[in-house]
């Protein structure tokens, strides 16, 4: 279960109404005309998992024996399945390792070839283009660095995914590799509920199902007008863009600081958009954790320049008891008043204050409460964000899917090593 | 060697050079009148190094059997010496493990605690006041879960690290612990190079003596007024803190997130303040790695409001050969334009790439090129950092060095377990 408390207020006159009127109009169409597809995953992905599930048990060999499941992909390839890994695994104990390999660091890189054996690993290549380079890149350096053999032994061991008809998926084909894909219509930042997230997940181990259950309960209650709060969220944050630029996500829990990478992704590059007028619009998502990143960021939220809204993650009950010991120690008396108490009380005692500190001081604060960390939550705490996204994309007025802005860097890259060939030829 | 570019530009009137050198004077007011003593650590830790050299030469016992030095702190008290050690333990073959008990989140305390034998660890507990709630119940924790014995047989595995006279000190007195002080003169984000820093660092095994020699030679440099680049940037920022609230600081190499959690405090805690005129001032650090992030946060810097600066680092020789196979793949030839190339030249290229995009855009961008990650060069850059945030806090006209804001949420964090215990109690 998820509660949404909301601790800032404006005025919801008429015209605002029609503007979230007229916004969730703009939703039901994408949903309806397929202008996103990732509305539809929580029912599609239902039956990608059965596929998956029955490649498990016929390809038991190989799947039994792998303890690493590698995902070799960057950006939306990568950041919602590690999210899900990074809150879920401290659940299970028979989860197979989970292992990426995202940036083209070598240090990084080589530390983790080096620490991964082929035959207990499942690769998974995931790239919506099939072109990515950085993705691309790594991918043949795992094909060369282990010896793989795709013609035969290894044929088993890569899994693709990837968009229909993509350079990667006819790679696939040439070798009869195992590829899934991904719907055209389904963007990398969106796509964590497709074969991106599902089939990685699914391979380690985790209850795929009752994620996409989670997601599907919000999107249709969404749907059925029973979480206006999304609106009246997202209109606030959309109205004052200029006001509060910067929107911090602050989640109090070490599990979720991965999950907070993603919003950041969704974000940053759903809302930074050129208008239909041209204008620059957009909001800056920063994540923090806490009660650690108190010790950092909260002065400048309560000092600094009043240009953020606050959103507190807070999960009720992290089911562990680890607790302070009843232990007076000479000199630190002072600091007995939490003896006693558990971890999961002052973390939330943490949350609690430094939230009741910025409300006083008048920062625009919501929280999102979690009962506990579980797949149905994790599922609706996602679509929770994709809709909110999706929302806040229709008041802009932009295009919500694309991603314009980075061809630029990419061209500029393909000529550098033009260069650099030029220049070795020389 | 680091390198500083600068990819923006102003006009640099009479007013401009005024506050210039009036900001500079007050830098040379604070280091000569110790306001703060950050400046002095580069001198003052030599000696504080041969002593915790001494120590581990007559505690061999001990510290030859650790494998683990774990340091409980938070805040100021890990997020330096993390830094450090995440950019520099590739490097070293024979390091000891460095382990950070920060966070009161229950999971990954036993997480943390089950994977540490007392038999094998140091425990270095950092604290300023001696009374931050979360590192001395975590401190408490460990005490109890390990049935440390502070009378007798553990005696020499617990280090302080507190100021003089602070309460934890006094307990470490009690119990004849070994103890090293932080000056009362340096605060907790500017303390890495003193003993916060140092003495977990030294009893790691690393070249300490090099890191406080690069930040010497730059502190020295600086103030013999040879570093003008630093004014003209922290200038630039201040001057401009409206129209570009946001400092994006982007780090092409994994082994840097840490150290960009590092700045984060430094900046945030250091500059978001209340000024003399009762204005809401600062800058909103934000970190990021590339490449991985910019398949996440690009498309906004491009394309969304024009409110960031943007600050590279670029490390020009990772020291690893570890390249991209010259392997081509049917249907995938397009991304043979990498191919025989390191990765260390195609991250750098993506970095260069994205910087140019960037500068065409007008936005305003610099950029930090190490030659490689040494000690050298990380001491250089923790103290361009420090007096870089120093400058800008001298133009804004604020306290660098408190962090009034955070006091609020304190009292409302006693409160509630005030409020617990009599609920108890009826």
């Amino acid at each position: 279960m998820i509660e949404f408390e909301k601790y800032f207020s404006f005025d919801l006159d008429d015209e605002a109404n029609k503007k979230i009127m007229n916004a969730f109009g703009s939703l039901v169409y994408e949903k309806e005309r397929g202008v996103s597809g990732y509305y539809n995953l929580p029912y599609d992905s239902v039956n990608l998992l059965s596929e998956v599930e029955n490649f498990i048990v016929n390809e038991d060999g190989i799947y039994q024996s792998a303890v690493n499941i590698v995902v070799i992909g960057i950006g939306g390839s990568s950041l919602g399945t590690k999210a899900l890994d990074s809150m879920l695994k401290h659940k299970y104990k028979n989860i197979k390792n989970m292992l990426f390999l995202e940036n083209p660091d070598p240090v990084t890189l080589s530390n983790n070839l080096s620490a991964i054996k082929k035959e207990n690993s499942i690769f998974v290549v995931v790239s919506k283009s099939g072109g990515t380079i950085e993705t691309m890149s790594i991918f043949k350096t795992v094909l060369s660095y282990f010896d793989i053999d795709l013609e035969n032994s290894d044929k088993k061991r890569v899994i693709i995914i990837s968009d229909e008809g993509s350079p990667l998926c006819r790679f696939a084909d040439n070798y009869s590799l195992k590829a899934y894909t991904i719907p055209g219509n389904v963007g990398g930042r969106f796509s964590v509920l497709s074969a991106v997230g599902i089939v990685p997940l699914a391979l380690a181990g985790y209850n795929v199902k009752d994620i996409l259950d989670g997601a599907r309960v919000f999107l249709e209650s969404f749907f059925n007008s029973q979480e206006e709060h999304v609106a009246i969220k997202a209109f606030f944050q959309v109205q004052n863009y200029k006001k509060y630029p910067i929107n911090v996500l602050f989640s109090y829990g070490d599990a979720l600081e991965d999950f907070t990478k993603w919003f950041i992704q969704l974000w940053a590059e759903s809302l930074g958009k050129m208008d239909t007028k041209g204008n620059n619009v957009g909001l800056t998502p920063v994540a923090h954790v806490g009660s650690v990143d108190q010790h950092s960021f909260l002065q400048l939220i309560m000092q600094g320049p009043r240009d953020k809204t606050v959103t507190f993650i807070k999960v009720s009950n992290f089911e562990n008891d680890l607790s302070i010991p009843d232990m007076s120690l000479i000199d630190l008396e002072k600091t007995d008043y939490v003896n006693a108490h558990s971890f999961n009380e002052l973390i939330n005692a943490e949350c609690d204050a430094t939230k009741e500190s910025m409300v006083a001081m008048n920062i625009p604060v919501d929280m999102i409460i979690l009962d506990k960390i579980d797949e149905k939550n994790i599922g609706e705490l996602i679509m929770y964000f994709e809709l909110l996204t999706s929302y806040a994309g229709a008041l802009f007025g932009i295009n919500t899917y694309d991603q314009p802005g980075v061809e630029f860097g990419k061209k500029i890259l393909v000529k550098k090593f033009d260069k650099k060939e030029e220049k070795d030829i020389k």
